[in-house]
């Protein structure tokens, strides 16, 4: 399941009680690594310190995860204690500083334990080095709310060579983010947006020149994970790491040749796996929407379809499987978008619910039958007559769960 | 309670089970009316009428109100149905048809129920000239997951005259909307913005030019009615009527006088008033928070203001009374506003939770005992130096009972 090369594994280290929430993943032979952080103005210290390794270095070897500590506004010392624990795990391992990066979830404000972690490190390297492949419990070392551990992976083969990617990731609440690639090379942050409160680790052995690895990072990876939302809530610690060390064997990838097409294809099925994982295990999620637009442009279609995806009266109908289009109609008219309303047609799976604008009359009992699945499309068409690209994007249910979940999460 | 010359009751005419569903207001002498309507492009047939109407009247004499049905995208027939309910009541009371106003609440979709509205109106006017003082059966008849009638009044004394305001409203959920004054007189749309799913009605005995009380709604009504949020989901029904019949016998106020001051006053207290009215009895809401906003010019004191009022995770915290400030810090980073996050104070209370961006590492003890209280503060102060006017705005929690009430509001 891993990519040769990779070795992983997690331990508890008592920042979470009788819980895994330490991870790391070692690449002895360093990999090529582009990355894409939130673009919340608040950063955890995480992040601050990843970002400057990476304009730093050629290569990473090394990737620390913790849970249940966000490592956020968590005082004076937040940086200083984050260095330290990178320095100390890159003398264990005997690599330079610039090669580790560090990635944390969790609680907003609370310190990193030091000590906590440096105990967990000696602890993991050690099982590292005996196993490595303990992929499971890495995957659950950066658990929080998640209720399974996410992994996703593809094998293709290129020039004759078994080329595998592998996908780690969680997410579940605060999950609305706007994430931009992180240029390690310009040590500047390129805009382009996102969604979700997601660590996500994604992992090949393909041999591709970074200038393309990059392309696949803005092009493939970021769109998937810009086209859901759980509560629309921007985390602070929104990561993507992508990491190629080469190993597969394959003639190095420069050009966008039929070898790239395939590694891009595979990446994206990747994508999209993980990115469905991490939307039906959302804080009490119920229910998954595909929500499609049809007939604008981009930029309103994203505009209609977040404010209907993040409406509470539209999600918690969802929730109760409550034929309430109106709803859905009425967080359309006040997306800020130009519509004539006349020209709106709604169907929830097949059902015409909103014929231009108005009431079809289609019986409550039968849209209610499409509404009780686990998953279902709601599909928005203003009739424009102009040819767009159709939009789609992934929502949830609002469910007493969530509320449960979210008012006692610190106490 | 009611000012002089204005006559109303509350009926039950069979659109809701077993509770008031229709309400009249009558005003034998004709009242001056200005009006404030929702921004969602899709509206109820009752407002698209009452513009109409409102364009063309010098002064209205009846306005009729229904709940359980918004009269919204409920069909082609929606607007000739809703002015023959006007036409009928406009016959019945022998006014022209331009004097009748409407308004409606309740369920997307749902056509008016012409016959049923019509055996209440003959009812309804039966009893407004026997009685025609009852003002719970009124204030009843608007309510939909209102759990309490919402009445608030003043009087003041202008020329030795006794001078009274009353408000009626109804709130609850679908609360956040974006209001603009109507110009009647112009009959188009004076932009400016403001927040709820309401029904209001203010009525008033004053002697006032029809300019001046256009300030009064846009200048003092609309920036209160603006100021909160339950839900952020912009209603399409969204009405505030404000009539003044001049039964009073003060001398016509035409100027910016004391006595254009007192009545200022006495509007803004009463909107107040209705407003915390509105705050506390939304769908619910067991906790309602003011946010204060410094340091700030007040486009960017809104954004965030709005940004931290709307996030689930911020709501469900201040539900649960869950110390997790780092929601509100990581909310006000993610409003798209240019901060600098070492200059971000919060407090809880009286309690300095963040300073300079950073964890002040006070007890989470602490503050969830202020965290506990039914209402309470939280204030932002983006230390800018620059002296800005402080910025409110009012939120609640989010409880499952919120979940519970809008999963199964139309099943």
């Amino acid at each position: 399941m891993l990519p040769r090369g990779y070795f992983v594994s997690g331990t508890r280290c008592g920042i979470k009680k009788d819980k895994l929430d330490l991870g790391i993943i070692n690449i002895p032979s360093g990999a090529t690594c582009v990355a894409a952080f939130t673009t919340n103005l608040l950063k955890t210290d995480s992040i601050i310190v990843s970002q400057e390794h990476l304009s730093k270095t050629k290569f990473v070897k090394s990737i620390i995860a913790n849970s249940g500590c966000a490592n956020t506004a968590s005082g004076p010392n937040g940086y200083k204690v984050t260095k330290e624990i990178c320095s100390y795990l890159s003398k264990k391992l005997n690599i330079s500083l610039e090669e580790v990066l560090i990635a944390s979830t969790g609680v907003i404000g609370v310190p990193l334990p030091k000590q906590k972690i440096i105990s967990g490190i000696e602890k993991i390297v050690k099982e590292i080095e005996q196993n490595g492949k303990d992929y499971l419990s890495f995957a659950k070392s950066i658990m929080t709310t998640d209720t399974v551990p996410k992994i996703v992976y593809d094998k293709i083969n290129i020039d004759g060579k078994i080329v595998t990617t592998t996908c780690f990731a969680k997410g579940a609440g605060m999950i609305g983010p706007q994430l931009v690639v992180f240029n390690n090379r310009m040590f500047k942050m390129c805009p382009s947006t996102t969604h979700a409160t997601m660590l996500v680790f994604f992992l090949s052995d393909i041999n591709i020149s970074k200038v393309l690895l990059y392309e696949i990072l803005k092009e493939d990876i970021i769109p998937e994970f810009n086209s859901f939302s759980i509560d629309a809530d921007m985390s602070p610690n929104d990561t993507i790491f992508l990491c190629t060390n080469g190993l597969a064997g394959n003639k190095k990838i420069v050009y966008k040749d039929l070898q790239y097409s395939l590694f891009r294809e595979s990446v994206k099925k990747v994508a999209k796996q993980i990115v469905q994982k991490l939307l039906f295990d959302g804080e009490g999620v119920t229910r998954g929407v595909k929500l499609i637009i049809r007939g604008m442009d981009n930029i309103s279609s994203e505009k209609i379809a977040k404010t209907v995806a993040s409406s509470l009266l539209v999600k918690t109908a969802i929730n109760g499987a409550d034929p309430n289009w109106g709803r859905i109609l009425s967080a359309c008219c006040r997306a800020g978008v130009k519509l004539e309303l006349n020209k709106i047609n709604i169907y929830i799976g097949k059902h015409l619910v909103v014929k231009n604008g108005q009431n079809n009359f289609v019986s409550d009992k039968v849209v209610r039958k499409v509404m009780l699945n686990k998953y279902y499309e709601i599909t928005i068409d203003i009739c424009s007559g102009k040819n767009f690209k159709e939009y789609s994007f992934y929502t949830t249910d609002l469910s007493k769960k969530y509320v449960d979940i979210n008012s006692k999460y610190k106490t």
